[in-house]
């Protein structure tokens, strides 16, 4: 791991050196666990890059003495400085060292205004300039490392799923709230170190709204029953939807999976690299709107997934650019029909060249039970 | 509700008016929830202040479109506005009606840098001002219905432990995960929508860790076992530590946890209304340290609880100010030794002219097990 970290910081640097920025200041703790592997709840880090040479050796992680332990362990490969006021600490540590920090980058799309003045103050006569999103850009490609990491991150989601259904967890009588933890538990079962995101677990018409919160409400025969989970693991996100019908399928319910999962097909057959992201989108849309339900797929098609549940890129008519071999993105179409109920489809897969990777492998027949 | 956040609205004013602000862009989401009830996960909110006859008529709430239903059952009492960029819609509302909005306060602590640009280009010609952690201030003091729901908060925690106990989910053989995971889905049982943060269970040496998170350990005899976990309910987070040993506790192990229990009922006492930060902490503190153990109490004496699991006030040496009545604060001592083992024992509390409300029932005796 350690080794992935530094090729990430060299990336960095040269993105730095581009904008004549002798260092940048990392506030976003999701960024810095991107650049260094550090999990604690208290970091800045300041990464050097005047010259590729002595850029490792002046690049400095500052926490608190709660995680001295921990940066020792998480990253022995860097410098560390042990302050409280972590971000203020390294701003003064550009001052006493000026000569090498003329211009020093920081995130302003994570900085606060308030706490700008706090940073100016201690930096001094160093020039505090805007390097917003330069770590994010980096963490759109996902690593071998990070794609393994996601990898199991759906293998934990699959297993569950597999889990409940085979123990008999989907049946009637059941609440939403009910399954919703079952297949949490299940998830942690397989290795996960917590739920992604919180569970949706909606049956009948509650199936119809697409981000419904589980509740109360039973599980009855005949009902659709949308379940949309990931699995956080090593920080990485799953995302995946299913949806399955209790009992056997009315025929306007095979109609509406039938059509989402052509969609969803279309919609992943679009996804390779250098394809616009509205593109993606449209692949998904066209079948729905053909068919007469494009009223009843409100939402984008998908999403990058990674460190952060919801990242870029968005594969959506607002997104825009063009996506490329090692994103992780979702591709999850959905028709909801208000008052009946409604089905989503979710995958989440790694861009590649021609066909996509796909990484969550449950079945996407429809599964009645 | 709608009436405790209509009364939260009105005494922001007072404040706003104090600093001659015409009104406030709220864009912290848990601000937001404190003022009108709202949970989604976009919004922004501008509360007018000029006049109070027509201040709550120009407040304005603004989500995005998935939140439309939500935002019209919980915030009946306001005008809404239906916009993905909330912030910025709001501060082209302000442009639009420049007449009312000449000075408009904006949440310095929380908006950032590049925010900051995009709100300024939006409100034109209204000036800016930062009016940093006003809502924040008013969150300090709870009301009623605050510490009502805080109160169900512990209550959920106290009943999740007592369950525990009484199942013999605390044996040895089983594991810290496991043991994390029952107190977990036994505070679901009793109302939590979640944990309030991570559970914390450490046995044996682990114990001596002040932030230890689950792992495979095993429970053995003669283990300290230390666990500090919370509820949450309604927005709001109880947090309470208890340790207990395993079979008949060793002398050492007795000696320190009387020694944490007394300072931590000397904090307990000097938690009262106009006590300074600084001296609620010595109250505990000194017990320790008069014991030979101050070096092993590594960590401030309490903090806030509320709408966040950590918030002002902080009870430390490096806190400052005096605690008011209707604040909710946590008294968590602790004692640590490396290799051994350790205690913290923790409440929840509100402060009140007198003594503190208790809010965290469990028993503080040494439960043998």
């Amino acid at each position: 791991m350690p080794e992935s970290h530094g090729h990430r910081r060299t990336a960095l640097r040269a993105h730095l050196r581009e904008r004549e920025v002798d260092a940048m200041l990392v506030t976003d703790l999701l960024n810095i666990r991107y650049l260094t592997g550090f999990t604690g709840s208290n970091a800045a880090l300041l990464v050097h890059a005047e010259d590729e040479a002595t850029a490792e050796r002046r690049t400095v992680l500052c926490t608190d003495g709660r995680y001295r332990t921990q940066a020792g362990e998480q990253v022995p490969d860097l410098d560390h400085l042990i302050d409280r006021s972590s971000a203020p600490a390294l701003a003064r540590r550009v001052e006493s060292d000026i000569a090498h920090h003329r211009r020093v980058g920081f995130e302003s799309q994570h900085v606060t205004v308030d706490e700008l003045d706090v940073l100016a103050e201690a930096a001094a006569s160093a020039e505090l300039v805007r390097t917003p999103g330069l770590v994010e850009q980096l963490r759109l490609i996902k690593d071998e490392t990070e794609v393994e990491a996601l990898r199991r991150a759906c293998t934990a989601a699959d297993r569950a799923l597999a889990d409940l259904i085979e123990r008999g967890g989907l049946r009637p009588g059941r609440s939403e709230r009910e399954v919703a933890r079952d297949l949490e538990a299940r998830m942690l079962d397989h290795g996960a170190a917590a739920p992604s995101f919180e569970t949706i677990v909606a049956a009948g018409a509650n199936s119809a709204v697409p981000h419904h919160r589980p509740d109360d409400t039973v599980l009855a025969n005949g009902d659709f029953v949308k379940m949309d989970f990931g699995a956080l693991v090593d920080g990485y996100h799953s995302d995946m939807t299913r949806t399955v019908v209790l009992g056997s399928p009315a025929e306007w319910q095979r109609e509406i999976y039938d059509l989402v999962a052509a969609a969803q097909a279309a919609g992943r057959e679009a996804v390779r690299t250098d394809a616009d992201v509205r593109t993606v989108d449209s692949a998904a849309r066209t079948v729905i709107a053909d068919a007469g339900y494009g009223e009843q797929f409100l939402h984008g098609l998908g999403h990058g997934v990674g460190l952060q549940i919801h990242e870029a890129p968005a594969l959506s008519q607002r997104g825009n650019g063009t996506i490329g071999s090692g994103m992780a993105v979702t591709v999850e179409p959905g028709v909801y029909l208000p008052g009946h109920g409604g089905v989503r489809i979710e995958d989440t897969l790694v861009v590649r060249p021609s066909t996509p990777e796909l990484l969550t492998l449950t079945t996407k027949e429809l599964v009645a039970i």
